[in-house]
């Protein structure tokens, strides 16, 4: 079932919030999806008010001293604590949390070319990433004795074209804790999903992140609880979401996005079963997908449920 | 006892964590400090590599696509999912963290002038920050009946030089769930200390933010926890934090850095005692003030223990 982007209940939807695991999140999302079809919707859909940040009017004069000096600039003499951490890399565009030790996000473009080529994953060695200051770095050392893989964000195999590029993945800004049964089964299993699209898709687009989902406890209040691991305290993740953003040789995009628990999926659960209205990632995570993908289409399909 | 910032258990320093409360990691803290005394060695700081995230090199090209399209740039086709969220009021400026729906941290200049005036408190209402994407927006619907406070991060009473100062402090945006015998305690305890400095020092910066501190639990591991309030789930810091920054006559630069649990604090515990170095802050909150703050000054001091 198809469904685009305005149906009704994708714009009220609920927030992202998990009973036992995420099957209870799904469940109530999926019964929701059974509503109306809606179809053809994509130009009622509201006016949502996209907060103007642009890099040249919020970011850039700042930090170059551009600006009339006024009263709110002058609280700026020593410089903003944080910025964005965007990260350019051979294979990926990445934004880092200093706070939790791992990515925000990381995008990658995959392409039939990308996916084939010489690289030997076994040349490649995970490794601190020194553009990460020092007290904000994860290291080998926080996942030794874990329990938890160094689970890729964007993926190696990702990335055979070329030896950097697979190398660049290794970084440990690319990576998050990640249960090992999921990382060797279901979640390699939809990085292999999101390969197999190259083959369809003009273009497939991946970000893949970190959730740390509320639940709610006995008392009846709602709580975000995650571990941390290693002298670093590197934030294990409640969840992960894998965002696909697909164009067909006619321009249009289509948009499938996934959320799996950081631990064990049994792979024989349909990879469909994942699929979650990209809404509550956006409400989770405190990212936007889809007002950016607006800009680039009139043509946008949400994907929330059941096969091609 | 006065401290540079160079001294060895600062650098060395262990990351803000809590036994229970904030107590165990004060108390650490504080013993730690009784350790050398060792003013003048500022020239014998070590060099931390501090990310180059320039803003022209980093995150303007992108966004204004003036890059020469690459592997990693073409990813990036339909924008970024976050930017930092920087905002400047006409009080403050500050990064918001749409993840939690509160600040990141919240930056001001405290001066005489604008302590005193016409503003009247009575005349402010919180409000939503319409800025900030109604997913990741909280409301005053989100605290009623929490049982928290709408806890400001720059303080009303900072602002009274001017009625529009003073009204953009009650932007959601600029408020976080405290409880509220901290905030109408001990807390505001400090910020009126805080305004008190404004007649020793030329200049007075303060930043404040929330902290999201973990905690051994029984099985031995660490975790964060937090409770997240209202249908937008926003989250209720742990603790937060205080950094002062304090300009003499003579150009010299003063650093006192403060952590107060988010709960009851006994408001006869001197401010003094909720001084913690501010590598502290720097690891647990994802911010970094120190490398800016010595890009303007080599006088800097780092005031962990003590009076005047």
């Amino acid at each position: 079932m198809r469904r685009v982007l305005c149906s009704p209940w994708l714009i009220s939807g609920a927030s992202l919030a998990i009973g036992v695991g995420v099957g209870a999140a799904l469940t109530q999302q999926r019964s929701a999806s059974s509503s109306s079809n809606s179809n053809g919707l994509l130009l009622r859909l509201p006016i949502i008010p996209i907060p103007t940040v642009s890099a040249k009017s919020e970011l850039t004069p700042y930090h170059q001293g551009q600006l009339t000096p006024s009263k709110s600039t002058a609280a700026m003499k020593y410089g903003f604590p944080s910025l964005s951490n965007i990260k350019s890399r051979e294979s990926y565009v990445t934004a880092y949390d200093p706070r939790c030790r791992t990515a925000a996000w990381v995008i990658e473009q995959l392409t039939p070319e990308a996916l084939s080529g010489p690289s030997d994953r076994k040349l490649c060695d995970f490794k601190e990433d020194d553009t990460v200051h020092v007290y904000h770095r994860s290291t080998n050392g926080d996942y030794k004795g874990s329990g938890f893989d160094r689970g890729h964000l964007a993926a190696a195999a990702n990335h055979k074209w070329s030896q950097k590029a697979m190398d660049d993945t290794f970084y440990l800004s690319n990576v998050a804790p990640q249960n090992p049964h999921l990382n060797q089964n279901a979640w390699n299993n939809l990085e292999k999903y999101c390969r197999s699209l190259t083959k369809q898709y003009q273009n497939v687009f991946v970000c893949s992140g970190p959730l740390y989902l509320p639940k709610q406890e006995l008392d009846g209040k709602m709580y975000v609880k995650y571990q941390v691991i290693g002298k670093n305290h590197v934030a294990v993740p409640t969840h992960f979401f894998k965002v696909v953003i697909l164009e067909n040789r006619r321009g249009e995009v289509e948009l499938r996005s996934y959320v799996m628990p950081n631990m064990p999926v049994d792979e024989k659960i349909p990879l469909e079963r994942f699929l979650v209205p990209i809404e509550s990632i956006e409400r989770a995570s405190g990212l936007l997908f889809v007002p950016n993908i607006l800009k680039r289409t009139n043509s946008l399909q949400a994907i929330t449920a059941g096969g091609q």
